[in-house]
Order: C-alpha cells, then structure tokens, then sequence
C-alpha cells in the first residue's frame, strides 16, 4: 500500500465539451467527498487558464441537488479551454499549486487534454513538486487511445443514430438525396453511429463516408446513383474529415475554393467557419450529377421540379444538445471520475481512466483500469477494418455490437407497408 | 342532425413533415373504426398524387401495436408530397374518388396543403360531388390561422429549446460568438422558442431574430457588440427567413452574392433550408467586425487566437429528430385526427380542426372546434406584437406563457455559481 499523500485537489475540464462531462466531474466530487486525506477539492475555471489565474470553484460546499442538475447538464459547468500550456504556464501552475497545496491533479478532456496532463505531470517531476495527475478521458469522437470507448460518445452516438432514423423516414416522405454532416476530424466513430437505429435494408443511412476510407468525387456519385436506382432515394452520412482519393480533406480543398472566391467579397478575411460548406458543396455536386443524369420518371420523385438535394451540418447539437443523453454514457462518465479520485488516493501512480469490456449484448459491462497517461497522450484511436464493410460506405455487424450498448436504447420505428 | 353520408374515407399528408404527423393519422384511424357509415378507409401514398395514381393503402387492417409504433414515428408514414393539384388533377381525382366510392377526405398538412383542401373542396363542389373535405393542421411554423397553435409545433419547439439550452452551456464553457439559424420562412415562432429555456438573465439565446422584425447587418453586429460587452459571449437564435431594414430577405440576398440559385416549390415558397449559407454568412460578419474592434482581453476569452465565431443550422432535425417529441403535442396531434373524424361524421359541413385554449399554465387545456377551409387556406399567422419585445431582439413574457406548455417539459439546467 502506497503512503497516504495528503494535500488539496484541484480538477479541470478541457477541450469541446460532451453532454456527459459534468458527470465526470460530480462523480469526482462525490469520491473525493469520502477522502480524509483532501481537505480541498478546487474547480478551475476554463482549465488550466483558471489554474494559472487562480480562478476557483469551492466544490466542497456544493448541494448534493445542485450537484445532480450540474450532471444532467451538458457542456463544462467549470468552463473549459483549448489552450495548451508550455513551460512558463506550468512553472506558474506548480506554484499555484504549492501556494494551495495540490497534490491531486484531475483534467477531464479528450487526447490533446490528456497531452496537457502529461505535459504538466512531466514538468512537475523534473522541477520534483509531488504531483498525482489523473486523465478522465471525455470525447464525442471516440478516438482516445487504450479505452475501449470515451464517455461522452455513447450520447452523441445516440443523438446521430436518432437523427437519421428520423430523417430516413423524412427522406422516405418527400424522396431525393439527403446528406448529412456528422462530426469527426480524424476518425469515423460518430459518423457510424448514423447506422445504428437501421432496421432494415431499405432503411437510410445508405452511405456512409468516414476519414478512414478515402472516397474521391466521382465514386461517391456513383454511390448515390446506385442507390437512386434502388430505392428512389438516398441518405447519406459523411464525416466533416473525408479524404479524397489522394488523402486531402474535402474540407480542406473545399476551404480553399471558397476562399478564393470570398476574396471578391468585401470580408477581408479568407478564414472560414465553413460549417455548411461540406454539405454544401456535396449538394451541389449532386445537384449538378442529377440535372445530368437522373430523369424524374419514377412515382416516388417529385412531379414537378427537380429531385429534392438537400444537406444538413449537424454541428455541435451533437456534442451540447440538452436532455438527450444516453444513460449508459452518464452513468459510466460518473463511475470515469470517481474511479480517477479512487486510483489516486489508493495507489502511487498517474495515470488515464480507461474502460474494459466485460461482456456484449445483454451482458454488457465494463470495468476501470488505469493506462498509463503517456500512452494516451496525443494519440488519435481510429475505426479498426474489422468496423468497416470493405465497399468503403457502410459498416460492419461487428461496429454495431460494439456500439449499440453505448447509446442506452433508442427509439422504435413504425412503418405502413 | 345531419343525414348519415355512407361512403368510404381516404387520407393524406401534405408538406414538410413533423415529428407527430402520424398521430393525427392515427387518430383519425382509430375513430375511423367505430363510425358504421365507413366501409373502407384508405391512406394515399404521397398525398394527392397517391389518390391520382390510385396508389393506397388499406388503414382497417393495420395491427394496433404497429399504429401505436406508427404514431410514435416523425415524418409522414403515408409519404407526403409538394404537389399542388391543378383542376385536371383535381378532375382525376373526382374520378378516383367516385370509383373508390370515396366521401370523405382527409389532409393533414399546414397552411399550403389547406389550400389543397380547400381546392379539391370548391372543385368537387363545383362537379356537384358530395364530399366532405376536413384539413388537419400541422406544421412545425405555427403558422397556419385561426388555430391557437399547430401540431408538430411543440415538438419542435422542444427540440429547438433543448437544442439552445446546451448551446447556452457549450458556449459558456468555451466562450466566443455563437449563430444559430432555425427553420421559420414568414413567421419567427419556432425561433422564438429558443428562449423558453432561460433561466438567468446571463443565459442564451441572447439575440432573437425573427421575419416579423426587420434587422439590418449593422444593427446586429451592434446588437452583438453590447451582448459580448456585458458578457464576454453571444448566442443568437435567427429565422432564416430575417429580412434586412428594406424588407430583403437575407438569405435571398446572400444566394445572388454567393451565385446561388434559389429553388422554388410549387406553392412559390423559396427554399431557404437545406444551405449552411446564412449561418456562414453571420460568422463572417462577426468575425470580420471582431477582427476589426474586439481585443481579447478578457479572461473568459481564449488568450491565443482570436474569438470562437461558430454557426449552426439546425435544418430538418427540428421537424424529424426521432424520441424527443413533446408528448403535450403529441396527444393533441392524435387529437385532432380524432375530432376530424368526429365532426365528418356527426355534421355535413367541411372544415378545418383548430384548437382553442381553454387554460393556461397550470390549467392549460384545449377544446377543439371546426374552422372554415376558406378561413384557413393560404394564410400564414405572423407572432404578433405582444409576444416579441420592442427592441426587435427578444420575446416577451407572454408569448413564454403561450409557447411553455406546449413543449411538454423541459431538461432541468444545474450551473456552478
């Protein structure tokens, strides 16, 4: 057994927020409650930035019933940040830090949070302040490494896999191609979810793109074509990150077009929100394929007009929206911080809270282990082959074990036939 | 008491679906079913155009448990089209009609396909064939006359608060300039209910937009500048269909500068939605202006790089998200194809289903009456003046104490002080 360190905690929430991370940070707070060794349990404000400016919350006085609501609320209750501290910040926090006496250090945030932690546990070796840094990991991407899943992905998984069952049937109401874009820089784990509510082959997402299949202009218009050709129709989702057949970001390419042509525009500035503009650009590349191509002779395409195009960027209701989350993600992101405080006052080392699996299906489960912080740093975890069909635009029954238990249920679908 | 018109039924859905379309149609079924006078009662697939191409389905032998999964189901089961009928279609129709034996025609849809009804109804009259025509209202816009509100309304509605009381969250967590476009072409209903979860005066949306009050570039970068004075952040919730101080619709102004076509439905309706335009356009205003004056000196600012400026545009999620549909709307959609019914059977004259409230907050309740077609067809119901605050930015208590019980409760916010 490890000698008791005593001394305060001070905990922090960083990088884009979940629906989920205020569940780590109360379930941190109710273990923490039960330590003799704390005497002070400090909230930063907006992360490290509230460290370095000593901006703190008192969480020790909080009501257990403001507690409860603040873990149902999305987003950072304590602010988050996306600053990256070097050198100078962190010989400012270790003095913070001696100043409050905190010896405890819990980030909660995703891998370039998790590259924070270790940055500032580093330094506090080399400059020998005792510091336990605990990573709690959060994000609705999934691409933290070690962990078997991140909290916060099973409710934004569960937000997307509604999403397009709703608008599947949407789109089997008044027909056309309809895209959607999913969050997901790196990796493809949220765009997946899009498949999730599926309950039969007729049934939409019909494609899916994510950034770890290339997919070039003209294959992804082929796609469509084929699934025109069957169904009448075609709802697609696509990750903000695709990569063309040359491995550049769609995104990327489309940012620079588009730049070029806001230069005529008297906005000075060519630097893009270009939240729409993925979807955007699709629909106007089908739009244009369409006039092309398609004829409207079949009963379940408009009449009059052209074929319906239509595109809609999720954005960041995926990450934020309230009242949606998945009880599972809540659940288990509460259980992430208290077993960071657990590890902490029971053990001598740092570390990130990672999940294991213990069983699927009906006999989901998982348990905490503790992966070493450096491993988890900065990494980026993306969709294995084994989750991705080999047509590079759906997913395989394997993704759909994985993910299902995540999302907590979702809604039953009902159709006239 | 009017004499008993034997003859079959036949139903439809018109327009842009919602997400409790398919509970009217379900009621309308169930009451269907213990009126003797109807043999056979048949939904057409994509509404009119169903009926023209004789295209139905038979709604007596659907099981129960598949109509209660149906109801539960957003967009339309029956599918819905755009179409709107011309006197040869209606003439088709008559035919149809006669051949099937049918006497009783039901459409749910909004303010456009009450025109619809009410065509076929004049031109029936006209061919001297006895039909009664009954419109059931829905549409997430709120807008058709004469009823106090619309089904479909709420749950989006609902969607809309949720969606900005986690917005509010994620942006006080990671602070900057947040614009948020929501679906409203001629009347700011549903984005004005982005307002219904505020709790505090520091809580988004900060700024409301809406078609009936008209806001130049300059007033809402000015607009912005003050809410970030006092706050450090802003959230906006916009209409897409906001018109500039002369009456131009922005996002049609937006389209000719970026060289867009603008597509047009059969009713003459431009589509607006669809386009992450107007939400990119607001951001780069906000940027450029916050480039040009706002200096990052707060702390609640990011200290590296400049203000976040992010734009959502929540598009068809509003009217199809799946499982989060107000169960107040839904009840009462189910409601309205029930009295539909009702007053077909037990009356000969056509109409349109409208609500009146008979209560209001704790006491809230309808009853449910019978309007003219004519009264209906075509309008649009603007918000009126007392609901929206005399500085064209915001709404007001009353129109909090008209829109709340309609969304049937809302997620409970938990914030640390």
């Amino acid at each position: 057994m490890a000698a008791v360190l005593k001394g305060n905690a001070v905990i922090g929430q960083s990088g884009g927020p979940t629906s989920v991370i205020n569940q780590s940070l109360v379930g941190a707070v109710e273990a923490i409650r039960e330590m003799p060794q704390v005497e002070k349990f400090l909230g930063a404000r907006h992360g490290v930035r509230g460290i370095i400016n000593e901006h703190f919350v008192d969480l020790y006085d909080v009501p257990a019933d403001t507690l409860e609501a603040v873990a149902n609320t999305p987003a950072a209750a304590l602010g988050s940040t996306r600053d990256k501290p070097d050198k100078a910040d962190c010989e400012k926090i270790f003095h913070v830090f001696e100043k409050h006496n905190i010896h405890y250090f819990f980030y909660i945030g995703g891998n370039d949070s998790s590259e924070t932690a270790n940055i500032v546990n580093e330094l506090a070796a080399e400059a020998g302040y005792e510091l336990r840094t605990f990573h709690i990991p959060k994000t609705i991407d999934n691409d933290v490494l070690i962990t078997d899943h991140c909290p916060g992905y099973g409710s934004a998984a569960r937000f997307v896999a509604s999403a397009l069952m709703g608008d599947d049937r949407d789109s089997a109401s008044l027909p056309g191609v309809k895209v959607n874009v999913i969050m997901g820089r790196h990796a493809g784990w949220l765009t997946a979810a899009a498949a999730l509510g599926r309950y039969d082959d007729t049934c939409g997402p019909h494609l899916i793109y994510v950034p770890e299949r290339r997919v070039s202009e003209d294959r992804m218009l082929g796609d469509i074509d084929d699934v025109i050709a069957r169904l009448g129709r075609c709802v697609l989702a696509v990750s903000e990150g695709i990569e063309d057949e040359n491995g550049i970001s769609w995104a990327k390419k489309i940012a620079e077009k588009i730049a070029a042509k806001i230069e005529y525009d008297d906005f000075g500035n060519p630097l893009l929100s270009g939240s729409g503009a993925l979807g955007d650009h699709i629909s106007r590349l089908v739009r244009a394929r369409l006039d092309s191509r398609i004829r409207n002779d079949s009963e379940n395409l408009p009449t009059s007009g052209r074929t319906r195009v239509r595109a809609d960027t999720f954005g960041y209701l995926q990450r934020s929206f309230a009242g949606y989350a998945s009880k599972i993600d809540q659940a288990e992101a509460r259980l992430a911080g208290r077993k960071a405080v657990e590890f902490a006052m029971n053990g001598d080392a740092d570390g990130s809270v990672a999940f294991q699996r213990t069983g699927n299906g009906a006999d989901y489960g998982i348990s905490c282990v503790l992966a070493n912080l450096a491993d988890v740093a900065g990494g980026t975890k993306t969709m294995p082959d084994e989750f991705l069909a080999d047509n590079g635009r759906d997913i395989t029954d394997a993704f759909r074990d994985y993910a299902l238990p995540l999302v907590g249920g979702l809604p039953r679908i009902g159709k006239l036939t």
